[in-house]
């Protein structure tokens, strides 16, 4: 797991995930990046609601853009990538793609940060897992 | 509001509202129906946030039962109805319509259970409630 | 696969499956559930949209009931199962459940009817399916 | 309706809007302001599904940024703007926010493309809507 082999979770387009326009709905992306950020912290040992009960501390999403190059289509098999950019003292910058196949779909870039639980302040991204992201 | 004279929320339906059949996705019905719930609480002077802060507890969903008849589309305005059907000590059973201008496209039966909000276990119904309900 | 042992889906619960009372929300387990049948129609050969552009028809949910017995929590891994009750000309009756683990959480009966794809009139459930759920 | 007083929609947050970290799911402010760009196009005698139909076009979304400021919650009546920033031939740049009360908690920037809504090739902004939003 490095910048240069991006994390990938497979993940299937069902009905849920269409619109009338016959393919996924724009905001829906949005989730399987999630889906597959949640993956990716899980592959470093941290479920969310692990890291709640255990650090204290979660990560929320402070601001994303994406770029919708193809659509995606009902019952697509796609693949979510997520790969660190950056990262700061609480901040956290992950490139992350949608596939089918090897052609890209879309292409998103998230800003995260790490806050506490209770307060939602910014703290820092916990040791465990910088060292494994820088 | 009583029993004869039903509360109604009207929806508009949009793109996330819909799937690639063209019509509006089966589940989301059951949320529109929640929406009208909780405007209909609302009308009598809880939200759900209040409720939880002033009187620990929340209702619930213990059952649903739904029956689709006809389908909604893209743009319609829909009227989603909540009528009281029989009340108990904790539980609360709702009739709920989808309706588009005076047809009928969705019918529903819910059963709710009003529990505290930090156990989720069984409690009267907030009397201040009952009494307008029965 | 039969009636004895039902079909099996896995599914995980993220951020966007649950809502403010920290469990997941009522309508999303009708979208797990629609995700296991999909994946069982698929595990005989077709998928929505192959048998939509093959044989021109799809199943619709004419009418469902769900018993919620107990919650599903963020990071639960579900399994959401399907099970043939019965089937008539064009219609079929499932039985669904949502396990974690061993423990039974949610409940289903759900009704679909075979209709054409392009009218949505109801039409005889296709030979080829009918043969291996009867 | 000009640039210099945005459209404005109300949104009332339901439980289906929030997740198990008690606040709105972050991508569900991107249905938000779908739902009010549609608004805002009625407002010019345009539903989606009347453009489809009548001008065999319809507006999708090629890229969006999303910059959130603080949490909306349970209960909250958001407003969600509209305002164009550009427009090109077949291309739209909008602006857009959520806020509650005056406190501004979501600022997004979303680019449209005017497209056939058969082939989704791109075409010019119906002249109709281009003269009331230059």
């Amino acid at each position: 797991m490095n910048r240069h082999h991006p994390f990938s979770l497979q993940v299937r387009v069902y009905y849920e995930d269409t619109d009338a326009g016959g393919v996924v709905y724009h905001s829906n992306y949005v989730n399987f990046m999630e889906r597959a950020r949640t993956e990716w912290l899980r592959s470093f040992g941290f479920s969310n609601s692990g890291m709640m009960k255990e650090l204290g501390t979660m990560f929320v999403v402070r601001a994303l853009k994406v770029d919708y190059l193809k659509p995606a289509m009902l019952d697509d098999l796609l693949s979510i990538t997520v790969q660190v950019k950056d990262i700061g003292r609480s901040r956290l910058t992950l490139l992350q793609s949608v596939q089918r196949d090897d052609v890209l779909l879309t292409e998103g870039e998230v800003h995260l940060v790490c806050v506490t639980a209770d307060t939602f302040k910014p703290v820092s991204v916990p040791d465990v897992l910088r060292k494994q992201w820088s």
